[in-house]
């Protein structure tokens, strides 16, 4: 928690591209502090990050491989001119606080270079979920001259999903044996992936790796696409071998000048602010009224009613609305 | 609409198996009129149907033959002595009201014998929402002496998901050619279904039949299994030639012995009921509290300023939050 600094210290030093500034006001914006939410309020508005940026979710099953593909293709994007910036999302775990080095050994070249910067993002779920302070971690990221964002993630619960929903592209790390690869993973993750990557696709995995693939093929003709004018597409890789990556590569860059031609990206980008919302007032307004110990009791006291039959489960939600909002029994009972 | 009966005329009439008053009970629990829904509550709270019983939801696409499916499937439990109730929901289609002649049509046996009830559920949504009435008119027909229930819906949409999660069994019907025909399907529908039907695997269909099945077993493959205990089972059969038909039944029987050799069957139905009553809570929540004209608004104009991106979305879900529980507000504004 860094002291209490003015929302001009953080948009200033953004601005300049200061990366202790930058680290600093990420660190305010995953913080629950309603002081530091007042601060991390004014600096979100007072930033205006351009709005030619790009923004990679990688997600998949630990151990796939997803930061040295990070690396591969970080380096590729940097080549090319561009600065990227890697945020590593990992609501699972309560630890990761410490996988800052895990990062950095994991993404040597990305950890050590002007046109990247590498950073963990929170395990606290904030109120607002971790989406919300992953996506404005990016908007920061992307304020201070980062037009490549990739949002690392490991793709295993509800929260991994959320927060692959801030993203333009996603990207979907897998190994061989998918079959039991994709047991792990959330249902729902191989419908929103762009782009599947089949990693560590070399020597005895190579069978493997190509059962994968035709596997996932015909699973996939059975999905609808993700966005209109893109076929998903499934590669195999290797990090390794570095077989693969160039065409990974290109297959990315190819996905990023279609959305960007189409001129679709900033309404996506608005309609996923607006479904974080909605997520967000729903979760709110759950615990907010639900929490009240009173109402806490009377669910208790309901379920048990409902699971020996004597009451029918929409009755008893009605008589919850009924003590919410009865204005006799608004400010006793509950 | 019936006259309004008293509770004790539908739970005596249900004892004596008397049709006519099972048919009136469903029509009761279907309606969303305070008077009715009052005699409802005591009409379900009177009832005492027999735990032995089992509940077989089928579905899938429209024209996937679920109907002659059940057909035959109700047949033969009506050979071994079980005597089958048959609730046709169709929430997608505000017309199949008139349905009933359609279900008569397609299940002539079923129609025309004592050992079998063949009504067709409400397609009005009521607050409680499809599942929840389906959930009712079930324990009716239980409690009218029928031990097998099947119900029969279109698996294109969540409240058809919904529906699903009244039964023991879930039965998904495809066609040859599967791939195409999931496309329209909720997604979702596959994973939680026990058995997989392809039925017309007859004559020309018989090829993609047996493509749509091997497909169908190398994505289930990626699944986790339903419930401990069962494997997944892919079944092609045809009603016309009846091939595979006493397959699928007896694989049917299989589940349901398992099932309630298990125990776990009213655990199960405890824990939808559970279910059921947190979703119908949250839906009356969100319609009574974001239903207000002035949240409404209050939301509509945040919305705006999320995405010029002068508001962040948790913000603005604060906001929301603040102004339905701060005091001095709670009266005023909202």
């Amino acid at each position: 928690m860094p002291e209490q600094l003015p929302a001009s210290y953080f948009i200033e030093g953004i601005e300049r591209g200061d990366r202790v500034a930058l680290g600093r006001a990420i660190t305010l914006v995953e913080s629950d502090l309603a002081r530091d939410r007042h601060v991390a309020r004014e600096l979100l508005a007072g930033i205006r990050p351009p709005q030619n940026t790009f923004r990679i979710a990688v997600t998949g099953v630990p151990g796939a491989g997803k930061s040295s593909l990070i690396e591969s293709l970080g380096q590729r994007f940097i080549r090319d001119n561009h600065r990227i910036a890697v945020l590593a999302v990992d609501p699972s775990s309560h630890l990761s606080g410490g996988s800052i080095l895990g990062d950095k050994t994991r993404m040597p070249f990305l950890s050590s270079v002007d046109a990247a910067f590498v950073r963990p993002s929170p395990t606290r779920g904030r109120l607002g979920g971790v989406a919300e302070s992953t996506a404005e971690a990016i908007r920061l990221c992307e304020a201070a001259g980062f037009d490549i964002v990739f949002v690392e993630t490991v793709g295993v619960g509800q929260a991994e999903i959320d927060a692959v929903d801030v993203a333009d592209l996603v990207l979907l790390v897998l190994i061989g044996g998918a079959g039991d690869e994709l047991q792990g993973m959330k249902r729902g993750i191989l419908e929103i992936a762009d782009i599947v990557a089949i990693n560590k696709a070399d020597g005895p995995n190579s069978e493997s790796a190509e059962l994968a693939r035709s596997t996932l093929q015909s699973i996939i003709r059975l999905m609808p696409e993700t966005r209109p004018n893109w076929n998903r597409r499934i590669l195999k890789c290797s990090t390794v071998t570095t077989d693969g990556i160039d065409d990974l590569f290109d297959c990315i860059a190819t996905f990023r000048e279609r959305v960007l031609a189409s001129g679709h990206l900033p309404d996506n980008r608005s309609k996923q602010r607006l479904r974080r919302f909605h997520q967000s007032l729903i979760a709110s307004l759950e615990n907010e009224i639900l929490g009240k110990p009173a109402v806490k009791a009377l669910v208790e006291r309901l379920a048990i009613q409902i699971q020996d039959g004597s009451v029918e489960p929409q009755d008893a939600a009605q008589e919850v609305l009924t003590r919410l909002f009865a204005p006799e029994s608004k400010n006793t009972d509950v």
